[in-house]
């Protein structure tokens, strides 16, 4: 596999790294992923997270496999096909809602006939899929940036900036290229419970960055509207149904609900590999739920009832504009049904 | 001062114990105040916290002063006077928004000539004051407990328990006045970032009353009510405005918009002292601001700038129905304008 860098994850020849997220910020500890099963139990335990960057992770994962399983085998016998199938199949079902995994791990092995799959060809998509991420991060930013004007105040929830794609991020990217262009602007992050991937990652971003911004718990956003502060709200997507509903991490749906009540423009940005054709709605998404672990830790060492949803969905009604690498689009309507 | 017992203050003769609510639930610890400056920190830290238990904790810090400062003393110098006074206006000014702290110094102060403070009248106010919030929270369940019913999950935020009164507390007061009239209910708990008083402390007193509930993150409260898993929502208030606009922990505002937009009951459950005629709407209540650790400690080491306001003001408009210890009350309007 070809040299390739992000800000979370680095392929050096047959060697993968990740950043390890869940570390962050205290500590910048890069790992090394040496088989698929390393980069599933990354991706399980959210040291590397993010819809389109998990995608990215486990074709990657996949490449690494065939190029150090299969190096210099032209044509593949059919226990070695299999065996690089049952790898697709589990890393596909490594977290179950970002349908960015399952569409990368799918194009990796689809692309070809599965009789006859090709090394070189899964290791040709792999680089694709990673170097394609960061193009489709630098549409959304040029897209989405004249959303934001001078001045605004633009709230973010969770984390949907370099650490979760293989570029500058979607609803960060589009934030980080209005900021670019000389834009005033402040940020204000949620910090996203349960794991605070806002106040442990978008701050970590924003602070390398030099963006301003202001770090808030989730319960706040809804008093900031109500004072006026906010003037946007952006957020990523971890899937988006054929009718534009989508789930994104839990709490999203909330600060939606909050932006309608006090008519604050709300708009998702996102790839269109986040988007999944085959979901009719948002009640089709599947919805992953975490140990209780994650929300009792800090509060309690008592063995609680906990509800622990890491995603909820927003639906399209909410919406106020959806930024996508394709464009921006006022209503989902107008979003082309093709991916390309 | 005469022995009086609650779940998070004690006083035993001159001897006055506060249950460390910053250790609960983790460790049970009471820690003894033994002069008004102790009760100051310990109001400050928020190791006694909730608006009457306040209100409660400061009366009951007055009368030991003047209890072991001027013990067998009838009639007071003018500098003995100024002390309590003193005193008094320290006491008052431990923490901002909750009036019930300011209106109970006052009256154990202003019951009497400020020329002529009585040391017993002060006590026997202070007491007056502690066994009253008893009565207040008996009322305001017995008047809200009809508003559950029979199979409601009913959703509450911060704690308005027995840790936040002297008595069964005010929201949770109701909750169990009606699981104790034999209804079917479950509780959903906010788990109340940024200082975890639903997660810490409300988890713990439904723990030890054997109610049912589930702890979640302030942000999926939202998702909960799409889902229509919440029939009821009661909180508690620091202080209510002459309008019915009231100020509560911070977050609740944001879970009566959900209410709102869900159509969801949301009731407010409170003591007349939490009452402040003096201010015309929620604008005017004066909101704590706290210190930025309590939000960043978890997630960074790094100096985030952080806005941290403890309470936020839900206006009237977005509240179904007051329980009051007068009664119930569905519009502000009907609400007596006495305390008595």
């Amino acid at each position: 596999v070809k040299n390739l860098t992000s800000m979370g994850l680095r392929v050096e020849g047959d060697k993968v790294f990740i950043l390890d997220q869940e570390a962050l910020p205290h500590k910048e500890i890069w790992l090394e992923s040496k088989t698929p099963d390393d980069m599933i139990n990354y991706i399980k335990a959210l040291k590397i997270r993010g819809a389109p960057l998990i995608g990215v992770a486990a074709a990657v994962a996949l490449a690494q496999f065939v190029e150090t399983r299969f190096a210099n085998i032209n044509i593949l016998s059919s226990s070695e096909t299999n065996e690089i199938l049952k790898m697709a199949y589990r890393l596909r079902e490594a977290r179950p809602t970002a349908v960015n995994l399952m569409a990368a791990v799918d194009r990796v092995i689809l692309k070809q006939s599965l009789e006859n799959l090709s090394p070189e060809q899964i290791i040709k998509t792999a680089e694709e899929i990673f170097e394609e991420d960061i193009t489709l991060c630098e549409n959304i930013g040029n897209h989405g940036a004249g959303v934001i004007e001078n001045g605004d105040s633009v709230l973010t929830h969770c984390n949907a900036g370099g650490l979760a794609t293989a570029g500058i991020g979607t609803a960060v990217g589009v934030i980080r290229r209005a900021f670019e262009q000389g834009k005033k602007i402040h940020v204000y992050v949620d910090e996203t419970r349960p794991l605070l991937q806002g106040g442990r990652l978008t701050a970590w971003e924003l602070h390398k960055l030099q963006i301003p911004f202001t770090l808030i718990c989730d319960n706040m956003a809804s008093m900031l509207m109500k004072q006026g502060k906010v003037q946007k709200i952006i957020v990523g997507s971890d899937r988006i149904a054929s009718n534009g509903d989508f789930a994104n991490k839990t709490g999203t749906y909330s600060v939606a609900v909050s932006a309608s009540h006090h008519k604050v423009p709300f708009y998702v940005a996102a790839p269109m590999t986040t988007v999944d054709w085959n979901c009719k709605s948002g009640d089709e998404i599947p919805i992953e739920e975490r140990h209780s672990k994650e929300v009792i830790f800090p509060s309690s060492s008592h063995d609680y009832k906990v509800y622990n949803p890491a995603f909820d969905v927003t639906p399209h009604e909410l919406v106020t504009g959806y930024i996508l690498d394709r464009g921006f689009f006022k209503n989902w309507n107008q979003v082309p049904k093709s991916l390309k």
